[in-house]
């Protein structure tokens, strides 16, 4: 059962000022080792832990960050989930989930705002731009993960984000291609309307057009396994090799990974020597052994440093918002086939250069 | 900014009762469809929200429930985040992230004790027998996902449990594999001490035993999708093909991923031709073309039904613990060899039979 006992009942027994004790529980507060020492002893023994809540109304810190999120089935996701969880645990701040399917956010963001929350974390490329606006509006700290405010003055003076350089990532898949010599190149898109799929298909074509090649096919996978399955299969079923693209790339690794087990167990084509395919992202599965995907790598790790970053800045009440850029590169794998010659490199060796054997 | 709207203020304007406002704002509390329309809209017009910090002090009902997880590596843990959030959404709880190393879960203990949540549900195969029993200790509602509560007696008075059938699980897939005539039999663990790998080896081992067959061979793989590569070199390489296991039982699919990977890209072996490999739980990546891996599922969404059921059980003060047992399933791909003849399905059907051609 709950224990009863006050800060004052353990400021008493460790012989220490209650505001010692309140400092002790604080999370980042200073108090010296001897001092943290004689409290948490006192706590223990008296059972005593400090109700968060009841501080949160004082402070008007709840220490609590609302995460929004759309679906996990993107193994991106996930990662963001662990990695900001674990940032903002190391400073005493948890993360509270929102699940929202695109549809219902006016909902999920009433529910948000009936919790005292430091800020709102929207980590999701499927979410209405209103929402963005609605929380802005609400006075609560905002950061936009993976995604950009919608182009309203409104939301662009009022709302940070954190995305990667996703317009130079699309530039440099087709540097990439087109300097391995492919001439039939495709884009299959995400979400269309997403800031992510905007910007990476307008790094691609703008780097294609610069190199007087042109885009030479396009379907829409909607950021989904299943559907970019169907527009893999709409751009190669039954297609004759001389028509179909010799290369294609996919707005996101979830679905370049739907894309090559179209390619290779349905279609049965060689990827890369019928098709090279590059994906965007780098998850981890994308390492596997049986994709070895050549994609663009989004640093989960810095994004959630500068997502952390701007929740403490717009803590502030004269902060202005900012929209932070991390770059990215390629990761190259066994997906993009050689410079000529074609000299793909064995699995073997291949899996070897990915998980070397214990020595 | 914050709306300074009183309760009292979208009462008067709504020409209601405060109670109809507060129950109103409270998930699952009666109200007429007309005197909620009323609040709603007198709410909005004064920009007022309940504050569910403040609430939760009266009704000692924080609504939120801390979900305490190890790594989210293991593609299914990401799908319990959504499916248990979403979940308790509906029902106007919410899920508090606590990432646990399992060595610091006496910290991480204390952190969550300083929220004033409804309850605790530990998703992780990873955590320190003592925290069960620290929560339990703590009187705040605890609900191990998939896993036991230690054998103490203690534990086992004050934790509910989900879990599969692990113990079932194990013995299914021995009893699959010598079926398809399998002779050298191997199993490679996970953690060798967590709940879930002790049944599903128990299980496993019971039954080879009772058919009168023997474990054959035996690694480690720690969960970990490394040191389960290490595993199945430790098991394959440069073992002649008559010495070697025919067959493996892989405590989960995250691990049997990696076995095959070494399997088929390292040490150029056939799955199932040369070696049947079987996994544990049915992540979606499982079904992924490359792999086609024949495992049990475990259904997260039952468990989660299961889970969130004993969560409200527990908040009632005169609560028994119980421990559910979720049935699984053995769903089967392509990674077992057939019953004799040998003949395996073509990638293409394979294929097809997963993701049909659209019409």
């Amino acid at each position: 059962m709950r224990s009863n006992a006050t800060a004052q009942d353990v400021a008493r027994l460790a012989n220490v000022s209650q505001s010692a004790v309140s400092r002790t529980f604080t999370p980042g507060a200073s108090v010296s080792e001897d001092t943290r020492a004689r409290v948490m002893i006192a706590a223990k023994s008296l059972g005593y832990r400090p109700n968060a809540m009841a501080r949160s109304l004082i402070t008007r810190r709840s220490r609590i960050i609302a995460l929004v999120m759309g679906y996990l089935e993107n193994q991106f996701y996930p990662l963001v989930i662990e990695k900001l969880s674990q940032k903002l645990q190391k400073q005493g701040y948890h993360v509270l989930m929102f699940i929202s399917d695109g549809d219902e956010t006016d909902g999920v963001l009433d529910e948000i705002l009936q919790y005292q929350i430091d800020g709102i974390v929207m980590a999701s490329a499927m979410l209405s731009p209103d929402l963005a606006r609605q929380c802005a509006d609400s006075g609560v700290p905002v950061v936009l993960f993976n995604r950009v405010p919608d182009t309203s003055a409104f939301a662009r003076h009022t709302t940070s984000s954190v995305t990667s350089d996703n317009r130079e990532g699309g530039r440099m898949v087709a540097e990439l291609l087109l300097s391995r010599g492919h001439k039939r190149i495709a884009f299959l898109a995400g979400l269309e309307k997403s800031s992510t799929n905007l910007e990476r298909e307008r790094g691609f074509s703008d780097a294609l057009v610069q190199a007087g090649a042109s885009l030479f096919r396009r379907e829409v996978g909607h950021y989904s396994f299943e559907r970019a399955g169907e527009a893999a299969r709409a751009m190669f079923a039954g297609v004759p090799a001389a028509q179909r693209p010799d290369a294609v790339f996919v707005a996101n690794d979830h679905m370049a990974i739907a894309v090559m087990d179209v390619l290779r167990q349905e279609l049965g084509l060689r990827v890369p020597e019928d098709v090279s395919v590059v994906g965007f992202d780098d998850v981890p599965q994308a390492a596997w052994g049986a994709y070895r995907l050549t994609t663009v790598v989004q640093g989960v790790e810095p994004m959630v440093e500068a997502t952390v970053e701007l929740l403490h800045e717009q803590m502030q009440d004269d902060a202005q918002p900012r929209n932070v850029v991390i770059p990215c590169r390629v990761v190259e794998r066994d997906s993009v086939r050689a410079a000529r010659p074609p000299a793909r490199r064995s699995p073997k060796t291949s899996a070897r250069t990915k998980t070397p054997k214990p020595a």
